[in-house]
């Protein structure tokens, strides 16, 4: 009577919920870029709440387990059963990927959000992602970006000609198509090339993760906006296999508390940035805004590089077409009422007490 | 033993997790705004699935159990345990509640969401609600809404004088600064108060909702941007004791599916709304930016109903000075990145096949 008690116990326990489960996540970023690294804390915390402390998933940092570009590798393989990253990494691989977090010209942070839960995004990219042994989920959004630094101003797309940018992927092709020699630097050393004049520029994040960089100090020409990435999604991938194994309560434990560190991480970086932006100013930040043309040049440049892709990249065609149909209605709508009421936000300030 | 082995399971069964609760929610929402009214379909799916089938939250429209105006009241009496509601419903109480949706001039969505997690605002929200008896969650946000559909153009300040206009709360008060004379009407009722001309013109939501009304016949100038809902936030309301006879995993249930229903909200309209707007055009509606000189007659209008509300309301002024500074940050840091990026996707298409 006692074993059967303790079975029914145990059942019950597990509760059709799943038991006792430990993963190891795999972050892409160390813990300095507290705002992206830790929305992997937040997933996980939520989960373990979620769960009674039942499902449990330990947060490791880039280069704790795996070098932050071996994420995928490392949830592929299943030497980790979850990993948390940018896709766009894995542009090498195949571009397809960079639809996952951002192209340049892309959509914005509501946007992205929308294509992918409303829009076809997240069937497409869990179809691409079969191949990988990955199931994704949505992990956060910075917004906007800044275009980055730069030791001399950008007055021209002449000013672009043979200039030592530290940019990679997607960015980095569309840039070379402009003149830009792209740099690979990790975060680490870029402040150093900056200053030994070994690179021109470089684009980071935004006002939050750059000031800790200190960048403003080297190269004080502070461009906006990062065209090549209009709102950067990050994702959480879960191993196929890990998942299936997984009942039905702990996977929806998985989507809802990764739904919150998505929203939860955009949230931060709203309230983070206008400090950081402020205290960068203060410290001699030029604030400039791109040139038109060098805009303009650089949305011809994307185009072509989306036309060489999509004519040798099956993958990379099919998402393309819903992709673009659902971006173009999205610049539409947003440019009425979002557009007018935001304009009319910044140049008509209400400050506190007046 | 029978007794005790069953006691044991009903323990573990409950598992720490909190047994089987069963809840009644009241929406302010019909149905047929299928949008609003789904968040909290999508909220209550979630919660029984986090909690495999033990907490169930039984969704009811408006006027099933009371009316749409009275879920705050169901809430702080207990009729219902839980509703999904706009606070600014709640305007006539105590003007505070607006901040928690939206006030004319106000933050947009994601603006509104940053400052509620990570600006103070959830924080201040929660101590208001408690004298209400209530504990507040995020549930959804409309985005930056139209500003309705008109007669006739608007085309000065003076065209204002005399309007009857569908318009209620915070920001019918500033209307009647400006002339407008505010009319409060049922939804359902608004299209044969136009076409009998009984009204001039009618604020609703955006493209998504207000085609279903079919306003285009009657009053076809359709106007942007609806400066008094720059982002109107949605709420559930948790009645203060149901909240606190709940296990830590329930409450963390109801958090993470809150979060959860708020961001598919938005993404839902911004999904939605592109196509709804494109037949409205199609079907005659006329496309009409509020001037300039309206939108800054009605900010100075905004300005003098805050100072007036401010002097006599301790609750509204706590909260508006902390809002008032979050809110200008904000709109600096949006202005520049954000800005400049949506303009310029805008104003140059990129077309499917082009």
């Amino acid at each position: 009577a006692l074993a059967a008690c303790t079975a029914a116990v145990d059942k019950v326990a597990a509760g059709g919920a799943g038991g006792k489960v430990e993963w190891t996540l795999a972050s892409s970023f160390p813990k300095n870029l507290d705002t992206i690294f830790g929305a992997a804390d937040v997933f996980a915390k939520r989960v373990a709440e979620l769960s009674n402390g039942n499902f449990i998933i330990n947060v490791k940092a880039a280069g704790e387990i795996v070098p932050g570009p071996e994420v995928l590798n490392a949830v592929q393989n299943k030497t980790v059963q979850i990993g948390h990253t940018a896709s766009y990494y894995f542009f090498g691989k195949d571009a397809t990927f960079a639809f996952d977090t951002a192209v340049p010209f892309g959509m914005t942070s509501r946007q992205h959000t929308a294509w992918m839960l409303h829009g076809g995004g997240m069937e497409l990219m869990r179809d691409f992602f079969k191949q990988y042994n990955v199931v994704n989920f949505l992990g956060g959004n910075t917004g906007t970006q800044m275009g980055g630094w730069y030791k001399k101003e950008i007055k021209t797309v002449e000013d672009l000609k043979g200039l030592k940018l530290r940019i990679g992927g997607f960015a980095g092709k569309v840039m070379a198509k402009m003149g830009v020699v792209p740099q690979q630097i990790p975060g680490g050393e870029i402040y150093t090339a900056l200053e030994k004049g070994t690179i021109d520029g470089a684009e980071w994040v935004g006002p939050y993760d750059d000031e800790k960089l200190g960048f403003y100090k080297v190269a004080p020409n502070y461009y906006y906006p990062g065209w090549w990435e209009g709102g950067a999604s990050l994702s959480f991938y879960v191993n196929q296999e890990e998942y299936a194994k997984l009942s039905d309560n702990y996977k929806a434990i998985i989507a809802a508390a990764s739904m919150e560190a998505h929203t939860d991480m955009q949230a931060k970086y709203d309230a983070k940035n206008p400090g950081a932006l402020a205290n960068l100013i203060n410290n001699g930040a030029k604030l400039q805004a791109f040139p038109k043309e060098v805009m303009e040049a650089a949305f011809k440049a994307t185009k072509e590089v989306f036309a060489e892709e999509a004519a040798s990249n099956a993958n990379f065609k099919k998402i393309l077409d819903n992709w673009l149909a659902f971006r173009h209605n999205e610049a539409q709508w947003f440019g009425l009422a979002e557009k007018s009421y935001s304009e009319f936000m910044t140049t008509n300030p209400w400050k506190p007490g007046a």
